[in-house]
């Protein structure tokens, strides 16, 4: 019977002095005279197995000499360790090499820097860290989907490439078939002669289209890869990265916010029950007090105010501030900080300044603010950012005419606002912003399998 | 209480006779003197709801003049209908206009043709065919997810702009920040000034990084788009799709057919159980005998054949081909038809010539043929294509020397080989493919929310 361990660790009772099969890689190998030990994992469960054998093995001799990072297969009796803090050990009956490991290997038994395991970005996801690392990013992508999906939401998968720029301008990757060489030969640029007959990206956002999706099934959400082409070498940024865009249809900026709430606590809890392990070793060894952060968050109640009340507040606490908080503008970091810290948890701030905000949120009574929302949360900042979208055809137009946008190519957009248009919302949440937030790990680097960045493009 | 009609239709006992609130859009409308009735939806569920109400309502006369499209909150009591096949209607107390429908509104109770609604794609998911499909389509996703996860499968998210051009020479859309204005003046081309200081296109497939997760995870599945810049215009092509490729260590060809079948049923039958509505519209619209057909595959025994023999029946047939079957290359569409009927179900052709498949793929014992499959299925030819990768290091350097191929750009690639690799295999599905086959509207453009095709990128 070849098992996984993830299935052998699920029920050891079951499979305890029971002979099974495994199969996956030598992590470790101390050898003695009579006896050895591997420390296996095959990848499907953070725990390894420790592999007990002899030299009653006919192979014995070969068995000694494996390398470290060799795929195996080992067919052997679980029975109950001696070592403390492990439950089961396999005593070997039958060990075969299914796959050798030079030398080189670059991944050994001992701690590897970060940045090396980067310029090893292949073979990171061997190590316990990069393990847990990207099995809580598919567990997490997973329970977003579930939540949506048992909610009634609709996955909605928005196009990438796209000739629309009102969200990007300036900080799009472009997407093109046209010779660039020929262009400079000739001299001449035609986009008539380009792959879609004029000029495209790749797109910053889904939300728009998503908002077409949302007035015909009431509840959607977007879940895909986006792109900036922004020149930041920062811990936070990537140019390539996952935003998740729920939209929906009868909803207000106080429903938009019971939905952010109820979503995010969800997804700390389904990967808390799902991944406790690897919470467990984010805890000891990456962000201590990790587990007790989530764990708070699920039973927090999030606070709701006005971005003004926040400025007042920032202004009267008695800090030496780097950015003086201003009404009117936007917050720093050191501000977000100090809100979630006074409020003692998850901070919603609402109804920002219009002028520091997108074109379509929904235009307040008081002629300065928008129906806009982010979600500020201890130790992590902004995690989340949504609003009420406006759906007034003609204050969404005299807005766009404000800031010197072209109505022509969002046409279909103002059409949604005369055809059935209704009270809506949305928001959008950077999947890896999520995911720093929910293991500790702090660059954005580290939690996307392969990164893109100025200059990075590898694999 | 508000609820969503998905809610209602799913305990109709529970509501019958209860005052609820739905919120959604008028599909059609019929008024009389005395009273009217409303054809209702609010898209979460297939089923629309009839709203009757009379000239009590202070409002009637209001209401008699509401247009087809605008969105309404109604407040009634649902009641036994009596009007056969519906179960239930709504004796309508209250009715507000949530957003109004202007009169050129182009979504009307008749008849559209799939060009006229792919013309207004923004407002094609408001009719009953893209309602069905694009649930269908949401529905079909999460069921991937769902058999992944739940055996343990980690999620990949493969990177989408890539500097490898290994499997798409010719057919890559480049990704650039260059400024082509720029190139044509100065008539010169550097790369080392491009964002990643070097010529990037976006991938046509994340197979080849997955087989890094599976080395790591044993077990690995993608979920994401890919692109491929074809100037061809057929009803199966379109340049943006989505590509679901799993990827697993330790098993063989057989072993990764019987994940294929096995991932295909259980996705059909999701798909049966939990869209019948749409299956049955499908049926009745679409394709007849849809419905027998998805019932049908998921108790099929699927055949496993050698492309030789498949070559030998072909040419056995008493058929007159228009393509002739030849031993050692490829079969034509309508090979694909003859030898699903001919076996009277869906069949997996393996063990192709070396020469007309890929690099990576197994090379077997006869120095002729690789490891390779594709799956025919009845009705829809191919729906994926898989192979047991070469995990000889040696065989895989030769095979790319043979076809010219830079292997210092795929060291990574290679040494997977030298550092624990084991047999391994994967396959990949194209998304609208499958959802061809699981909905019987067969253009490519029908089943993508926004397709991208030659001179076509709308939104």
């Amino acid at each position: 019977m070849i098992l996984d361990l993830k299935e052998i660790y699920a029920d050891t009772k079951a499979y305890l002095n029971k002979e099974v099969t495994v199969q996956g890689w030598i992590r470790n190998h101390r050898k003695q005279k009579e006896f050895g030990f591997i420390d296996f994992s095959d990848g499907t469960t953070f725990t390894h197995l420790q592999i007990v054998y002899d030299n009653k093995l006919a192979n014995f001799d070969e068995i000694t000499k494996l390398h470290i990072g060799s795929a195996i297969s080992v067919t052997g009796i679980l029975i109950p360790s001696p070592k403390e803090g492990q439950e089961l050990e396999m005593q070997c009956k039958e060990l075969t090499l299914e796959g050798d490991c030079d030398e080189d290997y670059p991944i050994q038994p001992k701690r590897h820097t970060r940045e090396f395991l980067r310029d090893n970005a292949y073979l990171r996801p061997r190590t316990n860290l990069f393990n847990a690392t990207f099995r809580v990013r598919s567990v997490a992508a997973y329970a977003i989907h579930k939540y949506f999906q048992e909610r009634g939401y609709v996955y909605f998968h928005a196009p990438l490439i796209t000739a629309s720029d009102c969200e990007g301008a300036g900080e799009m990757f472009q997407v093109t078939t046209l010779d660039l060489d020929r262009i400079a030969k000739s001299g001449e640029v035609d986009y008539s002669k380009d792959f879609f007959g004029k000029q495209t990206s790749l797109t910053v956002s889904g939300q728009l289209e998503a908002e077409t999706w949302a007035l015909a099934y009431k509840k959607t959400y977007t879940f895909g890869p986006t792109f900036r082409a922004e020149n930041s070498n920062t811990k936070t940024h990537a140019n390539e990265f996952w935003m998740i865009e729920p939209e929906i249809a009868f909803c207000d900026l106080d429903q938009d916010m019971d939905i952010m709430e109820d979503m995010l606590k969800y997804v700390v809890k389904y990967v808390l029950d799902n991944c406790p392990l690897e919470i467990d070793f984010f805890d000891a060894f990456v962000e201590k007090g990790l587990k007790e952060k989530l764990t708070k968050l699920i039973s927090s109640k999030f606070t709701r105010i006005d971005h003004e009340e926040v400025i007042k507040i920032l202004k009267e606490a008695d800090v030496k501030w780097e950015f003086p908080p201003e009404y009117g503008e936007d917050i720093a970091k050191e501000h977000e900080k100090y809100i979630t810290e006074y409020f003692n948890g998850p901070v919603f701030i609402k109804n920002w300044p219009k002028d520091i905000k997108a074109f379509y949120m929904k235009q307040n009574a008081d002629g300065k603010t928008v129906a806009a929302v982010d979600l500020e949360v201890p130790g992590a900042g902004e995690l989340m950012g949504g609003s009420q979208r406006e759906e007034d055809y003609d204050k969404l137009v005299s807005r766009m005419h404000e800031l010197g946008m072209n109505t022509d190519e969002l046409d279909w957009y103002l059409n949604l606002r005369r055809y059935g248009g209704c009270v809506h919302s949305g928001f959008g949440m950077g999947f890896e912003r999520l995911l720093i937030y929910l293991t500790g790990v702090e660059n954005i680097r580290d939690v996307i399998p392969y990164y893109r960045t100025p200059n990075n493009c590898d694999y």
